[in-house]
């Protein structure tokens, strides 16, 4: 185990803090609720950044930039937005030294703004679909703050949608939906499960709300994404409608989505264990560090001889930490890149050279293999692709192991108040039996499935007829 | 000359809003100051960040995210600093439904809140140098927008470095002004003259400030980059000292530089002509059109079928924008993609099917060729290739023209009040010289020129003593 990290049997939450703050991820700023995200983390953000707004562009979305800040006045044009947003606001009252005529909010989510907009731009059925993208920052008052997690200012992605007709935009919203799903599988090796909100937790302002829940190693839930079908309220509410082929005109459609930050604190909480992080190799800037080792001056000599053209072959193709520093030991080196969670160390010493060999040991697994100096590049290729699949198969059996099918309510609150967990159960439809559960245990309803048996059942909560399970856990 | 856009010779100011309006580059938003980047306008902003980014790296910088919202007892401790800034915050003054103990301001940039948290981290020798640079959205109070040049938010990078000698300092500042001067001159195709600044018109903060200067049509100045050597004036402000190898302690040395969508504004102003945005090709994020053009269906399914293949041919490296719009004519189209400013045209008809032929047309000189189906993709390299050689050059030619040595003051103010341009001028070094100038033409200093002849002169306002000259304009 590490030094100075809290391993996760004696406080999870200390152990995730730990982490952040040890793998210089990011740091606490001396501004109230909000994070400083360190070149570590950030690494991180811009590999999520890079492969996800490739999916964006090749489902057609392009992006753009709306204003920071938006009149109080646009805030209150669409009546639930407003309710749940303003309470959590900044806002701006002074300006250049003025007061201003009226107040600004920071956006804490830009739909108002954005469709201020699309009443603009948009006339006719030419105009339509807009598929746009915005990366940027938004801010929710948080006094209390947890790194990645929970902090007023963060960045995420958000995008806005308009369409001509409702199948359009409900087409959009799952379809999002679906590459976050793929995205968090196969890039951040987290399994989750898509369903749909229930109308307690969906997006204020929203038709309804899809989304993603991943497990993490406290067995709580963690939201990954959300995809909204907005319907027609923004549009309605900003007076949107466009002129249609047969000269009729109709209010726009809109859906919006996005993940934010929080997702690197998923990826945390997924994957790292008690000696640091551990970063799933697609999303690694630097997915291999190579330590040569020696004692003598002559051992240096041969040692890095060997090093530099294993260095340089895969430097080709790979971004390469070489940890070749004087006044570190191996294993203090070993400790500091483990801790940082690189994919891949490499260890050269003068057996090694002798033997035409090197060490390569996996960060997810810690196992050591000698492999041979030849082939060496496709030999770190297949790891590192073993490896990406290793990680998504191992927390989707750890989810497996933790989720359970229950008809019992005692044994659902008794689930929760030990190990936690996923908990599939039947449910009614009805927000009071939602609430009750909420309020005796701490558990939501996280998602209805897309994907469940065509079960009919009763509620585990009233008893009345249910349609089919839905998944009780605590979350972040 | 297009629709919709004002000729430069009948009214520049008016020719600049029409670009970017028309061709959808930015619009205005009902925040005032405030502007919405469309999405073709943040295509080039992404293309810029992709290629400076790449070279900040090269660099040896990393990435970070600091907190957009900065204490106002922050700013205040380094006096020459909030006095530039403070008049132009916006002030954050409520959170969560609360009164805030202490206002917060909207960043106007972010030395503070960085070397609040440079104090946490460096300690010793070895935690420097600290490369650090971040993308991020900044805001300073403005009520009379102009697109791109000036608007209350806008988006920029700010490096901020700290080192522990003067001399790795002023190294930095040098090396990232070259950075900047690369970038204008091989991406945008902007030539730029990179000097200092004079102390009137240096950073708030700053021990020095460097710059490159660039000529727009109208002969004003455009500073499209600046890089400041703050000395120990920020780390005396948040008291950051670190502990030599011989265990000496000393205050850190800072830099900081950036660039912002004030270049967009740059790129339009250089190159654009009355039909439109002309973009360089290398920031063009689709830098070829394919207009095919037919008048029946028979030859319509004749010209798609030529047009696929040289599409799927050319789409291997380059993202292409194919145009079979049914319900627009070819002159339609050939106006749209020419306001939008797409480096290269190709029209396909049927005559060109029967011959074997394409006819390109590059959008700097808008020359038709007819060039052969055989090796199509090697021409368009080079051709993209020569524009982007061109384009430049253009750009050169513009600024040497309007470009003058002058040595009696009568004349200087001739020039600046007819049709402007870049004077050459000798200088004594006294502020009230520079005021004078000003006062009386609005021309400014832009800088002394890094690279200016060895040569004695009298100055052109007082006849004072003067090491070399330097140089007089008007200024964005």
């Amino acid at each position: 185990m590490a030094k100075n990290i809290t391993a996760r049997s004696v406080d999870y939450s200390k152990w995730y803090t730990d982490i952040v703050l040890q793998s210089k991820m990011a740091d606490y700023s001396p501004v109230k609720g909000s994070m400083v995200i360190r070149p570590n983390g950030y690494a991180i953000w811009e590999m999520i950044q890079q492969n996800l707004d490739k999916m964006f562009k090749d489902t057609g979305h392009v992006n753009a930039y709306f204003p920071l800040l938006i009149p109080e006045s646009f805030m209150k044009k669409e009546a639930e937005h407003v309710e749940g947003f303003a309470p959590e606001c900044a806002v701006v009252t002074h300006g250049g030294g003025q007061p201003l005529e009226e107040h600004l909010y920071i956006r804490p989510t830009s739909e108002t703004i954005i469709w201020s907009m699309y009443k603009k731009w948009i006339m006719s059925y030419r105009d339509l679909p807009i598929l746009i993208n915005q990366w940027a920052n938004v801010m929710r008052w948080e006094m209390r703050t947890r790194l990645f997690l929970r902090t007023s200012e963060f960045l995420w992605q958000e995008g806005h949608t308009a369409h001509a007709t409702a199948e359009e935009a409900e087409e959009e919203t799952v379809k999002m939906l679906g590459v976050y799903k793929q995205f968090a599988e196969e890039y951040m090796a987290i399994p989750v499960i898509p369903g749909k909100k229930t109308d307690s937790e969906k997006f204020a302002g929203a038709k309804h709300t899809y989304c993603i829940e991943a497990m993490m190693q406290d067995r709580k839930a963690l939201q990954a994404g959300t995809s909204h079908n907005l319907g027609q309220n923004f549009a309605k509410a900003f007076d949107v409608q466009f002129q249609d082929k047969d000269g009729s005109r109709s209010f726009v459609y809109a859906t919006s989505w996005g993940v934010s930050t929080r997702l690197i604190g998923a990826l945390i909480m997924t994957h790292s264990d008690d000696d640091g992080l551990v970063i799933p190799p697609k999303l690694a800037q630097r997915p291999v560090v190579i330590v040569p080792i020696w004692k003598s001056d002559e051992e240096k000599e041969q040692v890095m001889a060997y090093t530099n053209a294993i260095y340089d072959e895969l430097k080709a193709d790979y971004s390469i930490i070489l940890d070749d520093r004087d006044q570190y030991k191996p294993g203090f080196k070993f400790a500091e890149w483990e801790l940082q969670g690189i994919p891949i160390r490499i260890e050269i010493g003068p057996k090694d050279v002798e033997k035409n060999n090197v060490v390569l040991v996996r960060r997810d697994n810690k196992q050591k293999q000698f492999i041979s100096r030849e082939g060496i590049l496709d030999k770190v290729k297949s790891e590192l692709t073993q490896m990406q699949a290793d990680m998504l198969d191992k927390a989707r059996e750890y989810r497996e192991e933790y989720s359970y099918k229950i008809d019992d309510y005692d044994e659902l609150k008794k689930i929760i108040a030990n190990d936690g967990g996923f908990i599939y159960s039947h449910w009614c439809g009805d927000a009071a039996c939602e609430q009750k559960v909420k309020d005796e245990t701490k558990a939501t309803i996280r998602c209805i499935p897309f994907e469940r048996e065509n079960e009919k059942g009763k509620c585990i909560v009233c008893g009345n007829e249910s349609d089919g399970r839905v998944i009780f856990a605590k979350a972040y």
